[in-house]
């Protein structure tokens, strides 16, 4: 990296494209620094520190300094791509943010969409009709006072709101001094106005533990408007849906990549971001904000006012959790792994920043420890597994994989790390599950012949988690990769190629010239190895589960597959590569993002939400570092499907035939 | 009043001595508006309406225009007085704000005082040595996290605090966003720093009703500073303590005029006051002010910060206690008289804008209804009438006077509308019981021969609530007024007095020269008259309370006198006037300020604060309107001492020999 080398300080002022952000900066601040500054949030998944080559950007206008060209090809470098983290400003500039750079880039999802109507389906096969919401509105008529009865205002109430929710009740001075006048009229005389009596109030009452508080009050009936916000922070995609308390239907649903992201792919790469000044307030920030971008656009299409939004309940792993809450997390990172927080109790959503109704509440779902969170917790809830006595084993395959095998006897944990290729990032071409994304491929010999699907039928801009699982599927068995995964120039035909500049092998699935796109969608080497790991983690964490249990993957009657691959998962090519085990097909659900379905249930029944609480006091955790078979199964899953063959007699016999796959589509259950 | 009739709008600025605040007002505002202004409370009985004669100002320099000399004399109207709600300034003005209108003036209680020994034997004498206080801190060493035992540091301090302090806890986020770093020591490394643990920390705890929350964390072991501020918030007179919870001792004390009386004498003039438009926020910051006043001494005087000082408990009539809060009090003076709130919840004082520990709790002890407030519920507490067997009256004399009747099995309460004149309001030449006050009066005939003697031995400037009563029981005494009340020209000899203005007859105690003072300090005729309605207020209260439970005065084995006289209280001389009933001295306790007593003890122990809301729950409220005989017992008990000589025996045998008062000093039960 080169100094400017100048000392007058003249800021620079840099212009970003699409959105025209600005920002002016120092002479010797780096681009990403100027990104940062103007609230562009540039993919930088090593935190800056130029070893990830993400935060590409295009230098339209003006000069820069910096050598960068490691991650770069010929082709991209005289286009103006540069590294954002290792180049210097040395004039105004104008600079273009390329889609696949773009992480703050909004992904809504319309009510007309598969994906809402897929949600909607699954809210009315769950969701029992008589919601008992975390908040809730109560309408009262209250007599009036009376010589005989001259009980204060506040007790008045205080008495209705019981018979109706009992349990001791709190109530702020705020909401009080505005009491006396809900319940009255103010009829104004010629001099002066007095009180006439109206007593019709509808008061919002927030559970608090074992203690109810009065949140707000108005006047009239209201209770029939009455809306949360369910909230899944992963560490890769926040998830926000607009709930009705009242019915228990979802309004509105959207979804944007974390922009945390900009900071560290990583919860270890975050977490460490956090250590330097100011970093922890940036990353509380980074996803506060994320969840306002998501709420604006809800709010907007739902047609709904933020005061009428009573709650949050928030879902995600640990980190993020506390990412969210502005808590510690440099002790997630640190033996022996004792967070900050499990089980945060209601706070005002204002005190996190979220922009609901000021006296709103947020519940963040108990975590079990720094590696088992929120998510696993609402996982097994919307699974149902802690209630049935069939054992069932869950697998959430986001950024990191938690593993829950159990029954309503017994629950056990464990964590994987698995990596965000699912969800489309650190893969070459790999991007969330929205219009245009890959999310079927064929391969058929002799040639090979690829036949691909997109989501939204749009023409090809990259590969979502289940395009990525079925791409890297058939390829194995067409024979383009061996059960190293090690691709193979011969059997890949004239679609091999070699990487501009690290020379590594990559198959190109559809070129730059098929899909319309400035690049070949290709899956590379990398991708393959990182895929194998992946699986390879997931795929021994839940063989160690199940066996420190003395039982086998045969006597595992359900197997819940929780993730956001896209609507629906190829089980078949899942088990080709060795990511789920060799079972009959019916045995596997795909449950979707349980981790955002958790939280919707919670949200609306009590009962549910005081499960989750008994729930992760239940569950025991496994360490798997500490496991001294987990690395050998590791290592034995590193293969595709798996060293040992015979654990999968499906795939060895399509190895030699070739029977079509079963395609899951979210389970109606 | 005279308009300026001017157009141009020049500011005129105002400067009040002796403290040189200002205001620059617009011409057209009265010197009244001027002195709110400027922070400057004058009394103001009557609310600005010209009609109580108290808002007196001096005017050094500068020109004003109203005629106002209706409550002026001759005299000081040449001196410069005006009243400062009549006139209107015509330029700049400087003026001085004179002794008898100052209510801003603030009276400390030395610990040297005898007024603060008489607080420390009190003390002494009732706090059990074991305190429980609301909020207590708890020293904590926390074992430090393994492997095994990863839990998170919240739910590490919870379990510890839980086995300390049983019962459901909360605990705010910004306090939870502390917890890490307290807990360890940050070791500084070359390039970073690394946790050590520590675990050694101090929980202060408030009580919430059932919950306790975890109001603040610091650092190794401060459990021993520990404290909390004692209020009773009187409708004349602000008294504030500084209590080391962990002793229960009091550190300092504090009094001042509430500075409310400049929006009016009585509750409801101040109620009708709150009416205008930003009336009730006036009022509310008047009484905070005097709180941050007291408060700003107390913590200088006692060296303590105010992150010291965790929770406030305060006592005080209804309509006190609902100003301190900011609520509604229009409710109180309307039938049938339900006020906004009786059972306070506990709040954070800074919500109420006391400046305590920013997270530290504000307790309002419970009030019965409009009328009996929360200074009863706590002069119960502090007789401790409700937990005998015996059958108490407690005579609670403020401006209003409450009263109640009982023991462990029954209580009922009455309100009779005293008046001030016990603090020194609303009294010719009254004042609160401070320096130079005379507090004690003897008359020998014939001449008739006065002596005085004064609090602190100061020269005389007036007359507190002890020196009131024995002034008009010695005149009565002497002949100098008879059973009427009426002055008796002959019988005053040289000291009778035609007022300079109102015409009205007066009896001069100490002459202007005999006092070295600028007036005769004088017993009007008005005074006579109000001091008798006052006391005839109180005692057929107490009679009606006392026959509607078919008892007689002769039953009552306890009388607890509650109030702010002095520091003594001359019990002859209130049978003398006919305030107290004819017993056996002996049956008489002055309690002193009962309404603040209760608050301390109430503060010290949570079982106490327990008691104190079921205390209200016992009481029944006897509403003296509507019972029929009390105005016929009304009458009859405006003479001296009573119509019915025949209850007074004591009276009547002194009437014709002379045998000395005893005089009370403070009960040491």
């Amino acid at each position: 990296m080169e100094k400017t080398g100048i000392g007058v300080k003249t800021l620079h002022r840099i212009q970003f494209l699409p959105e025209r952000r600005q920002a002016s900066i120092e002479p010797g601040k780096t681009l990403l620094e100027a990104a940062q500054a103007a609230g562009v949030y540039v993919g930088a998944i090593c935190g800056g520190e130029g070893t990830c080559g993400k935060c590409r950007l295009i230098v339209c206008e003006g000069e820069v300094s910096g050598e960068s060209t490691e991650f770069l090809t010929r082709a991209e470098i005289r286009r103006g791509y540069v590294l954002a983290c290792q180049v210097v400003p040395h004039s105004d500039l104008v600079v273009e943010v390329p889609p696949e750079s773009r992480l703050s880039s909004y992904i809504g999802v319309g009510r007309d969409s598969d994906r809402f109507r897929a949600f909607e389906r699954r809210d009315a096969a769950r969701v029992s009709r008589k919601t008992d919401p975390v908040t809730q509105k109560v309408f009262l008529e209250l007599e009036p006072p009376t010589l005989d009865d001259p009980t204060a205002d506040q007790e008045r109430l205080l008495d209705a709101v019981a018979k109706r929710q009992p349990g001791p009740l709190q109530m702020g001075l705020k909401v009080a001094r505005e009491l006396p006048r809900l319940l009255r009229r103010l009829d104004a005389k010629p001099s002066a106005w007095h009180w006439g009596w109206d007593g019709r109030v509808t008061a919002t009452v927030g559970l608090r533990r074992e203690v109810g508080e009065i949140l707000c009050l108005e006047r009239g009936d209201t209770s029939q408007r009455s809306f949360g916000l369910a909230l899944d922070v992963g560490t890769t995609t926040v998830v926000a849906h607009v709930v009705d308390l009242i019915t228990g239907a979802t309004r509105e649903a959207a979804a944007k990549y974390n922009s945390q992201i900009g900071f560290g792919e990583d919860i270890i790469g975050r977490i460490n971001y956090a250590r330097r000044p100011g970093g922890a307030d940036a990353l509380h920030k980074a996803v506060i904000d994320d969840v306002e971008t998501l709420l604006e656009d809800l709010l907007r299409r739902a047609q709904i006012g933020r005061g009428d939004v009573q709650c949050v309940v928030a879902s995600g792993n640990t980190t993020m959790l506390h990412f969210l809450l502005g808590l510690e997390t440099d002790l997630i990172r640190i033996a022996p792994f004792a967070p900050a927080m499990a089980a945060p109790p209601p706070i005002r959503a204002a005190e996190a920043g979220i922009r609901i109704h000021p006296r709103g509440l947020l519940y963040v779902l108990p975590m079990v420890g720094s590696y088992v969170g929120g998510d696993t917790t609402a996982g097994i809830l919307a699974s149902g597994m802690h209630r049935s006595e069939e054992i069932s084993l869950l697998l959430d395959i986001g950024t990191n994989g938690e593993i829950v095998l159990g029954n309503h006897d017994f629950l056990v944990a464990c964590s994987a790390s698995a990596g965000p290729a699912f969800e489309g990032a650190s893969v070459a071409c790999g991007m969330r599950a929205t219009t245009g994304a890959i999310d079927s491929v064929r391969i058929f010999r002799p040639g090979p012949i690829v036949s691909v699907t997109t989501i939204d039928e749009a023409p090809p801009v990259g590969f979502c988690g289940t395009g990525l699982i079925e791409a890297v599927a058939e390829m194995f068995l067409a024979g383009i990769i061996d059960r190293n995964g090690r691709l193979d120039p011969a059997a890949a035909g004239g679609r091999y190629r070699l990487g501009d500049e690290d020379g590594r092998p990559a198959f190109v699935v559809v070129s730059a010239e098929e899909a319309g796109h400035w690049r070949d969608l290709v899956i590379t080497q990398s991708d393959i190895d990182n895929l194998i790991r992946t699986k390879g983690a997931i795929y021994a964490g839940a063989d160690s589960l199940v066996r420190s249990l003395g039982l086998s993957f045969a006597d595992i009657e359900r197997v819940y597959i929780a993730g956001a691959f896209g609507n629906r998962l190829d089980v078949a090519g899942c088990i080709a590569i060795g990511l789920l085990p060799d079972l009959p097909h019916e045995r596997f659900h795909f449950i979707g993002n349980s981790a955002l379905a958790g939280a919707k249930q919670a949200m609306l029944n009590r009962r549910i939400l005081d499960e989750a609480y008994h729930i992760r006091d239940r569950v025991t955790y496994q360490e798997l570092m500490t496991d001294p078979q987990y690395m050998d199964r590791f290592i034995s899953a590193c293969f595709l499907p798996h060293t040992d063959l015979a654990d999968f007699p499906s795939v060895a016999e399509r190895l030699h035939g070739d029977s079509r796959p079963a395609v899951l589509q979210y389970a109606d259950a």
